[in-house]
């Protein structure tokens, strides 16, 4: 998606070989002008599967993920990562390690919003080494559901997640695929 | 507003005389064209000033803030309730005491994101005791700029964060104003 990279290579910066920093527009402060057009991009591709719901983890995958849902014309749901007070119950969790930013938290869904049979697409705001859609898609299955599909903004493709999501047979879109960000330069793969 | 009270007669649960539960459309699944209302009612209502951002608190305050900001053509500034390890540097940060959930945690906001001589919307979902609305603008202030707008989705009127908000002198508009949650019914505040 050329807008996104455009605006990566202008306002991104990388912090290091690892971490590429979008704070300006996508995590920190956001802009929902081209979170409406990746809405859109996102909508255009997957349109082609029927989903039931579209999924995302809070708190930064929730801007672009709403603005998809808007375009499909789905509901949201909004994974947490620990259990609050108020949202008790019947939850599903699965436990998962951020290498990005070397955490341990548990994923959690009230049992009430996944539903035997259905289909779901997954959006969040980056893919480094895919442990969130490996606990989204072993969540769904625990509740007799699927994943069938994950949107990405912004894929580290040097990293091993792209790899993993392929070989579980997902469709996958990612809007902008990065190849290095080495000596603080954002390169991107080619298509 | 009238499509939300409605969504809330047919879909909310009082938890208990304090706690209402809204997460089938608002705070856990989200619908994104009620959420896309929403934020057309804030744009129509605060249009009549010149903010500079729209500012929400992670993660509930999110779908609905990007939809304002949406509409009305402005960044979207999430303030985050921790600091993660890729987030550093310089922060504003204020600590506030949620009577609903019993924490405690910071509000951050990276410094480079607040500017003095600009003025903010703060748009929430829920209103109850006003502590992140102090906090908010207690941070704002900090760096020389000023919350100039409250947009709540539901608030619970029972209880002082309205009071709280109106002694700062803070233009507020509610969508949904909570008179009770007294025996398991939804009360509303006629206007």
């Amino acid at each position: 998606m050329d807008e996104l990279k455009q605006r990566i290579l202008k306002d991104g910066h990388a912090l290091n070989q690892q971490v590429l920093r979008v704070d300006s527009f996508l995590n920190h402060q956001v802009d929902p002008q081209l979170m409406h057009a990746i809405g859109e991009a996102f909508g255009k591709y997957f349109r082609k599967h029927h989903f039931d719901k579209v999924i995302t983890v809070e708190a930064s995958g929730i801007a672009p993920a709403q603005m998809t849902a808007l375009a499909l014309g789905l509901p949201l749901l909004i994974m947490k990562k620990q259990t609050s007070k108020i949202l008790k119950g019947d939850m599903y969790k699965t436990p998962v390690h951020s290498f990005t930013k070397e955490n341990d938290y548990h994923l959690c869904v009230s049992k009430k919003y996944l539903k035997a049979g259905e289909k779901y697409l997954l959006i969040d705001d980056f893919l480094a080494y895919g442990q969130v859609v490996m606990g989204v898609k072993s969540i769904c299955e625990e509740a007799g559901a699927s994943l069938g599909g994950v949107g990405i903004v912004i894929e580290k493709s040097f990293q091993p997640g792209r790899a993993l999501v392929e070989e579980q047979g997902l469709d996958i879109l990612s809007l902008a695929r990065i190849k290095s960000l080495a000596e603080g330069y954002v390169e991107f793969l080619e298509a």
